[in-house]
């Protein structure tokens, strides 16, 4: 088992995952939403692709015993535990500084399209583009009725976690959402905090 | 009014489009499902995107008076007139060789993957990737309760039609989506069949 490592509130995280081994991400402060990318080591173009998983897995939901797929309809990621509510969020795009700027930020505001953009180069890697992250704890439903949306505080309490199988030789990446204008991040209003993954 | 523009079945076709030009997109026979893209003319990275749509309409469900926005989070068409039961997807990826070959598919299947490809191509353009199109007339809505997808036949009947406003010069694809496997396109089982658009 390796270190725990640190995704740093506000920020971003990736790492390589080898195919067979197990990641686990860890809500350690409880309530903040973590953006997720994983993309094939071998071709950067080939990425965990949200509307390729909605169709596959036919459903919004992805739960336990699923496999994320890519671009390419290969798996590249199975969901093998969950100790949380299981609200998870597959619909709603990274924010960015678009978002920021029309809920009227006038400076620069952190935010996960550039975290993951940061998490590659540091492993001297660049996306090829910013693919519809798997939002791991973020509670976005929509109603059954409307199809609205709501945003809503991330239920998933301190120290619960997701753990995810790599089903091929992958980069990961990491952002602690830095939402904390729209209170997704939390029953408090939004704080953004830190979180950590395992490599198991 | 410039002429009917045919989009053949089972193909692709793009075209320019002025802003505050309307299109009008018919569903010449009924039930035949229009997979729809929009690249900003000036950046074909900018472009309709389905998962910023959601976060910023709030809904899964694009309705008339809604504006669809790009990844940059502007509006790029907008749904002025629809005379159809209403039903349309953001969800699905466009269809491609892998979902055809993990459909039991041994040869070459026409689709929408490679539609936008081929249309963008006639107008001297390459897509710099393929965004989760607009999935026009589409009918593969989430169960309320469960989040599970079905995949049902297009209710939209022979001459109904979607009336979309270009709110920046665009590049609008369509392709008639070629499943017919999964019985999506129409109530007898799915045959794929041409679609019409006319610029107003």
């Amino acid at each position: 088992m390796s270190e725990l490592v640190t995704i740093p509130a506000r920020r971003g995280k990736a790492a390589f995952v080898e195919k067979g081994r197990d990641i686990r991400l860890i809500n350690t402060h409880g309530h903040q939403i973590v953006d997720t990318w994983a993309f094939s080591r071998n071709d950067l173009h080939e990425f965990m692709s949200m509307e390729h998983c909605r169709g596959t897995l036919a459903s919004l939901r992805p739960r336990v015993g699923h496999s994320l797929v890519t671009n390419r309809r290969r798996p590249i990621l199975t969901l093998i535990e969950d100790t949380t509510p299981g609200v998870h969020d597959t619909l709603i795009a990274a924010c960015d500084r678009y978002r920021y700027e029309l809920l009227g930020c006038t400076e620069y505001h952190d935010n996960c399209t550039d975290n993951l953009a940061s998490a590659m180069r540091e492993l001297g890697l660049t996306a090829p583009e910013t693919p519809c992250p798997f939002n791991i704890f973020q509670n976005t439903p929509p109603d059954p009725v409307s199809g609205e949306i709501s945003f809503l505080p991330a239920p998933a309490g301190p120290g619960q976690y997701v753990t995810l199988r790599a089903e091929m030789d992958l980069v990961i990446a990491f952002s602690c959402c830095p939402q904390d204008i729209v209170p997704v991040n939390g029953p408090d209003g939004g704080k953004p905090t830190e979180a950590h993954f395992q490599l198991l």
